[in-house]
Order: structure tokens, then C-alpha cells, then sequence
């Protein structure tokens, strides 16, 4: 095994450039690049194949323990070791899990493709405004723990691939197959035409979760908790309510989507 | 209606002094006080029985839209009205929601009270080391959500009334009656003597979820996601899991306790 590894002292390193204040600044828009933080989303990046990583970060002290992950992904990108200080003046925090990476998406998947690529018998979510990061990476979680096939984030939501977001899923962004970018409306058409039956979650359905019916192909729309679903998102769906307490406003959106993906991988023994 | 309304102009009027620096400070710990955030969380305070508003800091421009909740409300605590820049210098970022509150718990219910206060069929939860402030926060939500009776906080377990905890709730944590600061052993043999059937969440557990029995009494217990439930109270409840796809760790203890509690309140038909 060859592991590319330099100690580096220097907090100016010109090669440790990129990770300078990523609390401040998004990687993302700039050539679809990410930061990863923590074991666990390491992991999941050094074993992914859409996504590669650039090169990592780590603390020595931290080395040892990830020399069974290196030994197996075997990454080819340069692999900086520095002192737990130098971490935390470049970083700009107190990076307690001491790791790491910068990544990067190989390609997008374009809505067709990310649709061609499902199986026969399917279970994805369409998010539709998900503006929060936290929530955003929450639904990824649970997209994971529940086993859907794919997520197809809209044009109006934010990035998966925000740092935090990445966090919060415990790198479940960078394992559950993705598209976005595309409008709201073209996505809904495009999901009629490969017979998806189309549910939005909506606190006034007249219909709850368990009278929804298992078809092949579903596809979850979840909208902002402020606004809900625009209108003609509605319109064009069947809604569906999780029935709650009289009197309280609406559930959290990304514990909303664990609660109906529990129910539908289990009628859809995806597992 | 009287109200006693004072505008401030002055960042360092003493009058304004327990709302320097919100972000760093948590006013729990000194008799019971607390920072309430925002208009839902307020309408909760406002609203509340247990506990009671200090004082309020209000944008003046965001005046009016509260004096219809001031009118039902009727609070005779001091109402400081700022311009903006006052309650950003003050608080030390910026307050969008432009209203803040300083509350006081009145009393906190002992555990014997707690339970004497349930109803003889009742949906409870259990924490048990829960050290984190937003799934703390989120939990309550979940518990307010699905009409759960109470919650008990066990003496490892984070503080309900911190800021981010209560702003996380929607102001659950003002709602839902809870006690705290017992220690598990103690927790769980005082809900033996009262009837209550415990069910312990674990993902290695051979029962789902749909197999719980549905008793009169069942007190769900959380505890955290690393280490999970301690063994001894493991031992001492039937466990339950959350059927998910293998491989995947495990979901969010905020996420889990909406599964599980959406589970049980839709079998208790409490709502």
C-alpha cells in the first residue's frame, strides 16, 4: 500500500489553502467541492464512487485510528497530517473529531439519468424549498436508514452537499443517489411519465399516512413546515397527513419524512 | 388592559442587563430562569401555568403584531421595547424574530408528583442521558405532537429549559409537563409501583416496534445514540427496535422517539 502522507507544522501552508475558515465559506458552487468532517463521513466518501476525495486532513494524533479505513479505500490524493493546533487555527474552531477531507462530486446525475437508473419497485423522496441544512441533512439520514432508492432535491432547496448538512446525515449525502437543480414542475411531469404515484405530505389531508396505497413506484414530496407545498404541487399529488394532536402546528419536516419512510419501507419490505 | 410597556434606547440600561450576551450564557441553573426566543415560544410562556414571564424585550417595530397575545395574555411583568440595533448589541447577534423573554420556572414537579398527576391511561417518555440541546428540544416536540401525557429527564440528561432546547421545541418545552433530575434506577422502579410498562428503544432488539404490546400505561424510553441504554436498564424493560435497512447505524434519537411515539399515540387513539 502506497498512502501519500506529509506532516505539515505550518498553519500558511499554501497546500493546506482550501481549508482555511470553512466555517465562513461553502465550498459548493465552486467545481461541486466539500468539505467532510468526521470519521464516519470520511468513510463514506473514501468508499463512495460519485464523489472522490481531494485530499484529507488530519490530526496525528488521529492517524493510527484511520489506518484500517486508508488501508482499505486506498486513496490516492495527498493526506496532510498536522498538530490538533494547526487543525484548529486553520479551520478557524476547535475541530474535536480531528479529520478532515475535501471532495468532490464526479458528475450530477441529470434528473433522466438519476430516473433510468431506479428499479422496477421504488421508494424516493422529492424535496420541494428544503431550505435548512440541518433538516436537509436529517432527511438524508432517515432516506438511508429507510433504504429509498433516491432523493430528487429541488431547484428552491439547498445544497446536500453544505458542510453541515453532509454532518448531520452521517454521510448519508454521499451515499444515497441524488439529482437537482430542476424545477418543481418538470420533475412532477417527469415522475408521471416513469409511473410514479405521487404523495405530498400536508398537515390538512383529509387522508393519513397508513390509507395510503402501496404502489409500485412512490415518490414522497416534503415541502418547508412555514409554507407547506405550493399549491400546484398539491394539486397534482395525492396528499397524505400524519395524524397529530389537535391544537399543535406541524411536526419538524425531516422527523415528518422518518415517520412516513418508516411506514412505507415497511409495506415495502425494502429490507 | 394595562401593560407595562417602557422604550429603551440605551444598549447599557440596566434594566436590560439578563439579556447581555443570551448566546454564551444559560441563564438555567440560577432560580430556574430561562430565555424564551421568538413568538411561538413566547405565546408558550405567556400561556403557561408552570411557569412565568420576567420580563420581555420586544423590536419595537414588532409591537404591534404582539398585542393581540399581550391583550389575551395580560402579562404585568416590565415589556422594554428597542430599536433593533439595541437587541442585536444586547444579545450579541442578530435577533431576527426581534422578541425575547426572560422566564422562570414557578415550581419544577417532583417525580411522585409527576406521576400522581397522570391519567390512568398514559403515553410517557423516559430520558435517559440525553445531552444533546436540539434532539432535547426536538423530543418535546415530538412528545407535544403526539399528545404525549409527561416526560421524565433523568439526572444525566441536558437541561429542557435551555435557550436552543426550547426554541428547537416550538415552545414544547413550556407545554409538556416534565420532571427532572432523578436517577434512572430510582425512575424506573417508581414507574414499576404506578403500573407503567416499560419499553426501552434499541436497535438490536429482537421486537419491532408493531409488536409492542399496547397496555394502559407505557413509558417509552430514549437514550442516546453513541452508547445507546445502559444494560441494567435494558434489563429492566422489554426492548423494542425500529426496523431499518443493515448497515445503516441508527437514526436520530429526535427522529426515533417521532416514530415510536406516532406508533403508540395512533394505538392509544389520543387524539
Amino acid at each position: 500500500m502506497h498512502l501519500n502522507i506529509t506532516t505539515i507544522y505550518e498553519t500558511d501552508d499554501p497546500r493546506l489553502r482550501n481549508y482555511h475558515n470553512i466555517r465562513e465559506k461553502d465550498l459548493v458552487g465552486r467545481q461541486h467541492q466539500f468539505i467532510a468532517e468526521g470519521k464516519v463521513t470520511l468513510s463514506a466518501l473514501l468508499h463512495s464512487k460519485e464523489f472522490s476525495a481531494l485530499s484529507l486532513l488530519i490530526v496525528i494524533e488521529r492517524l493510527p485510528g484511520l489506518i484500517p479505513l486508508l488501508k482499505e479505500t486506498q486513496p490516492t490524493c495527498p493526506i496532510y497530517c498536522v498538530p490538533q493546533k494547526v487543525m484548529d487555527n486553520i479551520a478557524g474552531f476547535h475541530v474535536h473529531r480531528g479529520v478532515l477531507g475535501i471532495g468532490k462530486r464526479k458528475t450530477l446525475l441529470s434528473l433522466q439519468n438519476f430516473l433510468q437508473d431506479l428499479p422496477e419497485k421504488a421508494l424516493i423522496l422529492v424535496l420541494c424549498g428544503i431550505s435548512n441544512h440541518d433538516n436537509m441533512g436529517a432527511i438524508f439520514r432517515n432516506a438511508a436508514a429507510f433504504a429509498s432508492n433516491g432523493i430528487i432535491v429541488d431547484k428552491t432547496s439547498c445544497d446536500p452537499l453544505y458542510r453541515k448538512s453532509i454532518r448531520v446525515s452521517a454521510g448519508a449525502t454521499l451515499k444515497i443517489p441524488y439529482t437537482q437543480g430542476a424545477d418543481i414542475n418538470n420533475i412532477i411531469t417527469a415522475l408521471h411519465d416513469v409511473d410514479f404515484h405521487l404523495y405530498a405530505l400536508s398537515p390538512s389531508s383529509p387522508c393519513t399516512l397508513k390509507q395510503a396505497k402501496i404502489t409500485k413506484r412512490t415518490a414522497l414530496i416534503l415541502g418547508t413546515e412555514g409554507d407547506g407545498l405550493p399549491s400546484h404541487v398539491l394539486q397534482k399529488s395525492d396528499t397524505l397527513r400524519i395524524p397529530m394532536a389537535h391544537g399543535f402546528d406541524s411536526l419538524n419536516v425531516a422527523t415528518a419524512s422518518g415517520i412516513a419512510l418508516a411506514h412505507f419501507s415497511d409495506s415495502y419490505k425494502l429490507y
